[in-house]
């Protein structure tokens, strides 16, 4: 059984404001976030909703020479990331490579909400920006 | 319990070539996709890969007046649309339409992969094209 990635673990939404972008979600979903949290090295604020099995992350820039600020210059507010949830990070990582996909660290990094995470270039993923999550217990 | 959408359906992400996609996602899940389908009505090729109990759904675009041409023109490839299931569609584009949010259509239509589908307006949705899904049997 060769599942690798097990679910889209979330979808990362860039936004401009996030209180605005929160009471946009709240009310499109029907329930609030559960969760708010800061992660100082990308420069963001971080709101999580819950969506069954899924997740959805909004993310504002806290820095002007955070990821989420190029982006929303360059494109707008919208889909921003896609994140799987894996069993074991660094054997994704040496499988995603060995395939040819150019991952953004060697090693996996503490993100948001608890996981380990790691990126795949969106040179090497068609243009889509493609998280590793693996729960960092 | 207000769990007006169950999941992440699916995620659309807009490709320019199709076979070559395939074979980029086929490497990076490790499995390839379950089914091709036409949409005529949107000009677009369709290819859905499962993961776990989301899927992946690659679009290409079949003639230059399709959403997808115009997204890749002025975009490039990449992340397109996220799709929600839901219970009942029709009581879910109502619920939204009185939350403000603005629907690309008044009726629900056939989609691809067996659903029926409504879209709300990305101007709404803050910058993100939101497709609702209720299997359609």
């Amino acid at each position: 059984m060769s599942q690798h990635f097990k679910q889209i673990e979330h979808l990362g939404i860039a936004v401009a404001n996030l209180l605005e972008a929160e009471e946009r979600y709240t009310a499109m979903l029907g329930h609030p976030p559960y969760k708010r949290e800061a992660v100082e090295r990308e420069g963001v604020m971080t709101s999580f909703f819950q969506v069954g099995p899924n997740k959805i992350e909004l993310l504002e820039a806290t820095r002007p020479d955070s990821p989420i600020s190029a982006f929303i210059e360059k494109r707008g507010e919208g889909l921003h990331h896609v994140a799987y949830l894996v069993k074991d990070i660094r054997v994704e990582m040496e499988r995603l490579k060995s395939e040819g996909f150019k991952l953004l660290s060697d090693e996996p990094k503490p993100g948001a909400d608890g996981m380990l995470v790691a990126f795949v270039h969106p040179k090497t993923a068609g243009g889509v920006l493609v998280e590793l999550c693996q729960p960092n217990h």
